[in-house]
């Protein structure tokens, strides 16, 4: 369990699972998505990548959606926030996507055998698809801009939680993970309004997507990546 | 407070002042060097670094220490553990070392104005030379091989406890920090034998190395920078 997306650049590799934990907006976006009907999510690292790719796929055909610094980036159709993605803007729709922290990190996994999107809306699906893979998996908290944030680590630690339950050992990040989950469990919406990344958004009026991000185990849906694109597993 | 290395690249630079923190054990064998008398430490990244330094300076003038995997580097003088630099071993000595974790963080943070290093064993006064200095300090655990290391938390999270009684602002880091210390602050030897790192140098037969590096404020020395070299200053 990697609590900032640098430590994972060793433990990333084929034959492993890899799982994004970005509680702060858009694991919780991407599973949101697919529930809404979204045919599929292509990850873009960069607004650029992100342009080149609605262009070669057909801009009327794709939605472009993401945020810089929190806000919709100019231009784009939606933005992060998961309240956006009804089922009539994104039903049977494929999604561009790119966020500051949680796309880049989707492709820094991407050698994984399997990798998976986790928010807290969704980390027992997320838990019981790594458990029904068999494979050693490797958790990473998006962070923010390359640094720690707590509302990842909370977020991993409730997969930890699920894991020490079924006997795995933990190392020392993934039982500090644990720790922050079990203090903060009851007040997930209080703590997450707390961290650096919610303080923010809170401020740019995003209090209505933090109630969101912060209810656990919402969904059943786990984003997964597939050749290149990411799709529902139930 | 950076719970791993990688996240200081954007964060450190000149005019601000920045600690590395390495509780098992490279800045609790520094500062223990300096108190037994060591002249100076010059801080090397590689072992081949630390033995062409050797060559540089005359071997019989220096002292080569440091440890690879916990054990002494062949052909070096002392290993990694506090309790081998006696004053009749280092006193008026100088001491090139190498350590997997601690040297290579002190090198990547030397474009800082003030750079020091912290155990548990110097916490206190390490805050003190910070607050006194007037800079923006950025603490930096050294963690293990690039990943999360919970003594190291629990080190910076000392520091982070003298600086909210100050009325300094945490960040997600620190707070998390801070509540590892306060968590574990009266036991601190039983979770230092607990961490991942703490449970393999126990395994070696480090033990009493472990019980030394547990004991908190132990000394008012702080292993600074200056000039290449690390000195004492208190």
């Amino acid at each position: 369990m990697l609590l900032v997306p640098a430590e994972a650049s060793e433990q990333v590799a084929a034959g492993r699972a890899a799982v994004m934990v970005d509680v702060l907006r858009s694991a919780t976006t991407m599973a949101t998505a697919l529930d809404a009907g979204c045919r599929e999510i292509i990850p873009a690292s960069g607004i650029e990548e992100a342009r080149r790719l609605a262009d070669t796929l057909g801009r009327d055909h794709v939605l472009l959606c993401g945020e810089r610094e929190g806000r919709r980036i100019e231009g784009f159709d939606l933005g992060n926030s998961p309240l956006e993605f009804l089922s009539q803007t994104v039903g049977d729709r494929a999604v561009i996507m790119t966020t500051t922290n949680g796309t880049p990190v989707i492709s820094q996994l991407r050698q994984a055998s399997l990798v998976a999107a986790a928010g807290l809306v969704n980390v027992s699906a997320v838990y019981q698809v790594l458990k029904k893979s068999g494979l050693d998996a490797v958790v990473v908290c998006a962070g923010k801009l390359g640094r720690f944030s707590l509302e990842d680590a909370i977020g991993a630690g409730a997969i930890a939680d699920q894991a020490a339950s079924d006997k795995y050992i933990l190392g020392d990040g993934a039982k500090v993970a644990r720790m922050l989950f079990r203090k903060y469990r009851k007040n997930l919406l209080r703590i997450l309004s707390a961290t650096e990344h919610g303080a923010y958004l809170l401020n740019l009026g995003f209090g209505d997507d933090i109630a969101f991000c912060a209810s656990l185990d919402r969904t059943a849906t786990v984003p997964v990546l597939y050749d290149g694109r990411i799709i529902s597993q139930r």
